[in-house]
C-alpha cells in the first residue's frame, strides 16, 4: 500500500475523473520511487501503471505496485491504441506540465482529457516524517559548509572560485548534490537575486551575497548568509539591518493557519518603509524540488499548513550598488516555525 | 543586427503569424544572450521584446537590440492587457515547450495563437563557427579526462567515487561545468544505459560504462568510452567487438544529406545480427544542450546537414548481466565526420 498513491487517488473523485496521468518526473518519482526523464504514472481507482522507455525499461521493473508497460521514446506509438482504454474513462492530466504538442497527441487518441493543475504539487507539500529527516540531513551540511566557508579567506578570489569550493565542500559534507548551483553576488552583484558567480574578484569592505543548498536521497536544503569582507559603510550597515529586521518580523509570524501573501507583506512592508524596492517574493517550499509550493509572494491566496518546509528570505538591494539577502529554511508547525538553518545571522566578517 | 533573431524572422512567414514567442530558457539564450528561469522573447518583424521579472530586470538591461518589458513572476499579470497589442497580430508559439495551463493563460489576453513545436531548435542544429569551436573545446576538455581516468586505479572504489572524480577533473580542466552528471555503470550496472552511479564496488575483470560531458561557454560535449577492469570473458570482449563494429560502420556514413534513420539502422541491424536487442537510439545532437535536435533513431525522418554537431552511440547490452557502450561526438561535413572525440577506442584496461 502506497500511501502517496492513496492520497492522488483520493482526488480522482474531485477531479470528476476515472484516472490520473502524472507526466511530471518530479511527481512520478514522489508515486512511485522510480527516476527517470521519460516516464508516465496513470493512477487509476484499483491499479497504476507505469509507462517508460527501453533505456529505462530494467531499472522499471524493480518498482513495487505498479503494471509496467514499455513504450516508445515518444511515448505515442503503440500506446495511443489502447491508451482511451487504460484511462477507463475521464483522465485528468498535469496541465502545469504537459505541453500543448503532447496534450494533441494525447487528445488523438480519443481520450477525454481534464486538465489539473498543482494536484501532485499539493500533495508533496506537507512533508513525511521521513521527508523531514532527510531535509534537516541536507539543511545541517548547508550549516557545515557555512562555518567553513567562514574560516576562509575570500577577499581576492573570484566568485566562481568560491562558488566551486562550495561545490566541492558540499560533497565533502556527505551531500549527494547541490540542490542548485550557488549563487555567490559580490558588491553590485549582490543586488542580483539570481546573480550567477562570474569572473569578478571578492573585494574588501562589501558584502557578498551566498545562496547554497544541498541535496540528500532526492531531498534539497536551501539558505543564504550575508558575509562582511571588513567593516562596512553606513549603507550597507543599514540594509543589514532591514534585511535581520524583516526577515525576523516575518518568521516571527509563521505557523499553521498563516497567510501566505500576509507572511510576505510583512517583509515587503518594512523593506519599502525603508525606501527600497523589493525584487522577489518572501520565499517558497522546499522538498524534491528546490522551489516548489508553496509560495509566499504578493500572489499567494492560501495558508500554510503544519508540515510544509519554506524558506524565508527577504532581501534588500540596490540595483547596480549593493545587496543584502538572508534566508532560513523552517518547517511549519502548529504554534510556530522550527528552524532547520542552524547558522545564527548576526554579521559575520570574512576575509 | 542579430542573425539569430533574423533567421527567427524568416520563419513568421512561413508560420503565417506577426511574430513568435519563445518561452523555453535555452531558446531565450540562444536569441539573446539572456540567461534566466522566467523570460519570455518575442520576435516580430521589427521589434524584439525581452519580458521577465524582477529578479533578473537589471541582467536584462544590458541585452542589446531588445524592448525590455519587466513583467510579474507570473507573466500574465499586468502583460494580459497589452499583450494582444504587442503580439500586432497571429502570434506563434513554442507548444513543445508551453505548458497547456500557461496556453490557456495567453488564450484569456484575446491574442490569436498558433501552435508550432521545434522552430528555433531547428535552427540551432546547424552550428556557427564560434559555436563549434566552444563545442570543440569542451570534447577536448572530456579527452583530457578520460586520459587522466585510465590512468586511476578504479578496481574496489565505488561508481559514485568514480563519477564524483570526473566532475572534479572535468572542473579542474577549466570547463564551467558538467553538461550532464556523469554515468559509471560497472558489472551488471553497464546494461542500464542511465544509470545513476551507486555504492556499488567496481570488480575486476569486468566493464565500466562511463558517459560524461563538459560545458565552456554553455556548450556541451557529451562521451562514453567502456573500460575493461583487467581481462574479460568472451561475451564482454564479444560485445565490445560489435559494439564497435556498429560503431565504425554507422560513422563511416555520417556526411551531410545521410539519413537520420538509415544511420540509426547500420548500427541497429549489426547489433541485431549478433543476438542482442538495441535499447535506444543511435545518438542525438548535442549544443547548448546536451540532447537536442537532430535524433539519430528509428523514428527520425530527416537527413542530416553540415554544420551539425551529433553523437554516434550504439550500446551493446545483456539486461542484469553486462554492457559496452561507445560515444564519438562529430561534426557533420559535406563528405564525411569530424570527430571531436578524440581518445582512440581500442579496448582499454583500468585496474
Amino acid at each position: 500500500m502506497n500511501a502517496r498513491v492513496e492520497r492522488l487517488r483520493g482526488e480522482l473523485e474531485r477531479l470528476e475523473v476515472a484516472s490520473f496521468l502524472v507526466s511530471n518526473p518530479v511527481n512520478v518519482r514522489y508515486l512511485t520511487g522510480f527516476e527517470s526523464s521519460n516516464a508516465f504514472v496513470l493512477v487509476k481507482h484499483k491499479d497504476v501503471v507505469l509507462m517508460t522507455d527501453g533505456r529505462y525499461a530494467q531499472a522499471a521493473r524493480g518498482v513495487e505496485g505498479v503494471e509496467l508497460v514499455v513504450v516508445e521514446r515518444d511515448f505515442l506509438p503503440g500506446l495511443a491504441a489502447n491508451l482511451a482504454e487504460l484511462a477507463e474513462g475521464p483522465m485528468g492530466f498535469e496541465s502545469d506540465h504537459l505541453t500543448v504538442a503532447r496534450h494533441a497527441d494525447l487528445l488523438s487518441t480519443g481520450v477525454e482529457l481534464v486538465p489539473a493543475a498543482a494536484v501532485v504539487l499539493a500533495l508533496r507539500a506537507v512533508k513525511e516524517r521521513d521527508e523531514l529527516e532527510e531535509i534537516r540531513r541536507a539543511a545541517r551540511i548547508v550549516d557545515d559548509v557555512l562555518v567553513r566557508l567562514a574560516g576562509e579567506n575570500i577577499v581576492g578570489r573570484s566568485e566562481a572560485e568560491v562558488a566551486w569550493w562550495i561545490v566541492e565542500a558540499i560533497h565533502e559534507e556527505g551531500a549527494d548534490d547541490v540542490s542548485f548551483e550557488p549563487i555567490v553576488g559580490s558588491g553590485p552583484n549582490a543586488a542580483l537575486p539570481h546573480h550567477h558567480p562570474g569572473d569578478r574578484e571578492i573585494e574588501a569592505r562589501e558584502t557578498v551575497v551566498v545562496d547554497l543548498g544541498a541535496k540528500v536521497n532526492g531531498y534539497c536544503s536551501d539558505c543564504t548568509r550575508t558575509f562582511a569582507t571588513g567593516e562596512l559603510a553606513s549603507d550597507l550597515r543599514d540594509a543589514y539591518a532591514v534585511c535581520q529586521s524583516a526577515q525576523a518580523a516575518s518568521l516571527a509570524e509563521v505557523r499553521a493557519g498563516a497567510d501566505l501573501r500576509g507572511l510576505d507583506a510583512i517583509a515587503r512592508m518594512e523593506i519599502e518603509a525603508s525606501g527600497n524596492d523589493v525584487l522577489h517574493g518572501l520565499g517558497h517550499g522546499v522538498g524534491l524540488e528546490v522551489h516548489e509550493g508553496p509560495r509566499l509572494s504578493k500572489a499567494s491566496e492560501d495558508v500554510v499548513a503544519a508540515g510544509e518546509v519554506v524558506t524565508v528570505e527577504p532581501g534588500v538591494y540596490i540595483p547596480g550598488s549593493l545587496g543584502v539577502r538572508t534566508e532560513d529554511l523552517v518547517v511549519v508547525e502548529e504554534d510556530g516555525a522550527r528552524n532547520l538553518s542552524g547558522l545564527d545571522k548576526d554579521l559575520r566578517v570574512v576575509e
